[in-house]
């Protein structure tokens, strides 16, 4: 029996502004600076103690995460980074407002972009200066592996290889684990490990700054859930 | 050739107060995080740009370390922690003031345990409520790892191996190498780059918030070495 815990990060400067986000590396709103650091108090009220942290390669989950276990006293616990755990890559979207966007694009498509599970978003160009292919984190990375735009289904399928490699192994050790990641690919695992349909996971929300608890059996299924914020 | 980045962390509560730290995880004070954001500052204006981060299991250097990666944007580097770039473990004398033990033990003795190179401090009997043995944080490291107290002998005998076995091949792979740490943790790692006697190591001191780098070649000599705050 192992617990894994996920947060998603608090608000960011671009939540506030209502701009798409994705793999932009925008820093967290003095608001969500206190999501985060209230999110580390209710960890420390329930007690868990984790093994392990995983969070993505973008500041607003690692700050999340760094707040969270400062906050519970777990700073010096392992934490490792990938960017497969990053934000949804939303393409030639990402740095647009989103109201612009309706305007542009008709409301209706900009709601089929955010809220289908396997439509693609305009893909960002290569040659744009904003694609990750010239930002030195993704460096060491395969340039196929670099998205120009993802649905949550091609998100999914970038998530679950690091669940398998990193994650499972550790809570299949008994280990806890902490996950500080993004509303797409925390709702990509939440999918995975709660079996959802394409059709329902859209309509899964996962709140900013309140920690989700599972209960994780030997098989890797899921026995409980708790959202900490409602204890 | 690599760049290596030594940062002793800033100021902490218990510098303030005068007494012996060690082991203990005490948290920097509000002076200390500005000297860690200003050790960040400064790495921004070098222009270096790390491949990866190391850093103790204490508070102290973790926060200093994520204070100077946010400073200079590099937040998202890998980053490993442990045990063996902890601060020299002090023994008995841990949570003492400094002076109140001076007046104890006299002058010229504390002088020594601060000041030698190979004379232990009283030890910390491993029942001791303050002992390693009782947190968490060390609970996967072989007991006899665990100190009871070091001189700056047995610290280097400790950090030595974390440097070969994770540091140096980093280096060796020209990859760029931040390290924040302690006083002496880092003294320890001065003495072995530099080849620096038994003698004359205790007068080297290491200024807090002030990153030193140092140009490394393919066989790990130490070509050049800047101190940031003087450039």
């Amino acid at each position: 029996m192992a617990k894994l815990c996920l947060i998603r990060h608090g608000q960011s400067e671009w939540n506030l502004a209502n701009k798409f986000t994705g793999w932009v590396d925008v820093d967290l709103s003095e608001t969500g600076v206190q999501q985060a650091q209230h999110a580390g108090e209710l960890i420390a009220q329930s007690g868990i103690q984790f093994d392990q942290a995983y969070t993505s390669v973008l500041k607003r989950a690692i700050k999340t995460l760094h707040y969270a276990l400062e906050a519970s006293d777990q700073l010096w616990i392992p934490e490792m980074k990938s960017w497969r755990l990053n934000e949804r890559h939303y393409g030639d979207l990402q740095g647009k407002n989103k109201e612009k966007a309706a305007e542009k694009f008709g409301a209706d498509q900009v709601h089929i972009w955010r809220r289908s599970y396997d439509v693609l978003p305009p893909l960002l160009a290569a040659d744009d200066e904003g694609s990750a292919t010239k930002d030195r984190r993704y460096a060491d990375l395969d340039p196929r592996a670099i998205p120009a735009g993802e649905n949550l289904k091609t998100t999914l399928e970038r998530v679950i290889p690091f669940w398998q490699d990193q994650i499972a192994p550790k809570l299949l050790d008994g280990k806890n684990v902490i996950i500080a990641a993004h509303g797409n690919s925390l709702r990509a695992l939440t999918k995975y490990l709660e079996n959802i349909s394409d059709a329902d996971i859209m309509d899964v929300e996962i709140a900013t700054g309140d920690p989700i608890v599972y209960d994780i059996d030997k098989d890797l299924n899921v026995i409980n859930k708790v959202k900490l914020d409602e204890q």
